[in-house]
């Protein structure tokens, strides 16, 4: 019987829920939709209860959606706060685990657990900083800077900076409840689906909606080097599953950035400073596992 | 005889030099014009020499423009790299200053120095992630993340960000030779010049140029806490020596923001979470002193 550490990773539209030795070797797992907190943390918690009758879980890691509380001094720490998510504002994310299985949880934004994930078995590994980016139903972003995650004042919300948006040669107006056009408003994938009216898993590879999104995307990522200089960037989410798309955002990068970086990464090794997750759509999970073993090792 | 520690802060258009103890208590200080780096470097190194005849340095800390060759691993660690500043691209400026007066130097850009002054001496002491932001005659920026400066791949250049451009409103197209419009080539002090055909300090409070001026600077900040989500923002450059300007910054940063980022910092603290430095202009010397320091001891 060996020790096993848990991972939950919360997303706008399903949660994953997993366990996995030490060395990241999944043991079980389940996925659900996202519905209200009370059902979806539920079967959250009957699934490690399920689990705990055969094996120890020594401690649980969540990768949540966002804003959440990381600040571990708050009296509202591990909470969900202000997300436009119906019903999830001010949720206890972290004491209901706790509670329910008896066992220490913490929790980090989805991203930076994707980027611990990426970190400890991925494309990250003998990095010390850099971002993990995700462009779904949002876009968000996180990662390590001089060895640690990205926390701050809150943590980072790279989706919600401003970036030129040309009005003339695209008229929509970005779907961001609080900053209209924002990176998010305009590249996440319910942007795509408002602008052309179809959603993005049936516009053709050839549709100029990939230009356009690779030419938001691109400036979102420059913006980032220049503000951030990463050793590298992974990028995910479901719109990035589009094969055509990483092509194009690694050369408007380049041209946007104009050769002001002196870097042979950026200069000559593009394909190898903007990738994908290594760790495909288990970066999330595997990095609250990681996370989970930080705490209860 | 006790030991000092020299600092050099090499801005594009002063050298300002100055040796120290090791609580920052300044010896002796002198300021010339930035010229040729032959020139200039030289009259550093007669200051330095002259200051060794009656106490010994232990070590020279350099605040440079950049961009700067910050790896130790390279071969061209301390050298300015590609900037656009005539004469001083390629120039060796840790090689030579370590030759001609025998004692350990290093560099860092100036951001990241005043940044490290304002950490030990000023506005951002027991913050372990915080951003220094000078707007001058360029836009730069650096800091601390996680208690360490910021370097990365090669350094932040955060004035180099794109940003929201209302052509209509504004149709001066931004002096950067690399980006045109990017902060920097919006919001610098020679696109003010460029624009109002006068120069900043000649415009009256009430002109229409400092409101402009703190909508392109707030997207900025804006921006840099997105990305980042730093403790606190020090701001300092010679655009905001105009009284008006900061107020305007703050306000434009939180109608930006519009209450997404849930931290009385930002919310209701908002004079104290971005500030002028509170070493002034001595930021820059202090710390390159600072990291003397770190050098030398």
């Amino acid at each position: 019987m060996s020790t096993l550490y848990g991972g939950i990773e919360a997303g706008g539209s399903k949660f994953v829920c997993a366990v996995a030795t030490s060395l990241g070797n999944l043991q079980a797992e389940t996925q659900f939709p996202t519905t209200t907190p009370a059902e979806t943390i539920s079967r959250a918690i009957a699934f490690f209860k399920k689990q705990q009758e055969q094996e120890p879980i020594a401690a649980i890691g969540i990768a949540s959606f966002g804003p959440v509380d990381l600040d571990p001094a708050s009296p509202t720490f591990g909470h969900i706060t202000t997300t436009p998510k119906p019903g999830w504002a001010h949720t206890d994310f972290v004491g209901t685990i706790q509670r329910a299985l008896g066992i220490p949880a913490s929790l980090d934004t989805d991203v930076n657990m994707s980027a611990l994930g990426e970190h400890r078995w991925g494309a990250a590994q003998g990095l010390d900083s850099f971002i993990y980016l995700t462009v779904g139903t949002g876009i968000g972003g996180g990662g390590l800077v001089n060895g640690q995650l990205m926390h701050g004042l809150i943590h980072p919300e790279m989706g919600h900076i401003r970036i030129p948006h040309d009005w003339k040669t695209d008229p929509y107006p970005g779907f961001c409840p609080y900053h209209g056009d924002c990176l998010e408003g305009l590249a996440a994938a319910p942007a795509l689906e408002l602008r052309w009216g179809q959603s993005p898993e049936t516009l053709p590879a050839d549709h100029p909606a990939w230009s356009l999104e690779a030419h938001y995307l691109a400036i979102g990522l420059a913006n980032f080097i220049c503000t951030l200089s990463p050793q590298r960037i992974i990028i995910g989410g479901g719109i990035m599953e589009q094969p055509q798309l990483l092509p194009l955002v690694r050369g408007n990068v380049q041209r946007l950035l104009n050769s002001y970086m002196q870097s042979p990464s950026i200069l000559e090794e593009i394909d190898n400073y903007i990738v994908l997750p290594s760790l495909g759509k288990w970066s999330g999970v595997l990095g609250a596992i990681a996370l989970a073993y930080q705490l209860g090792r």
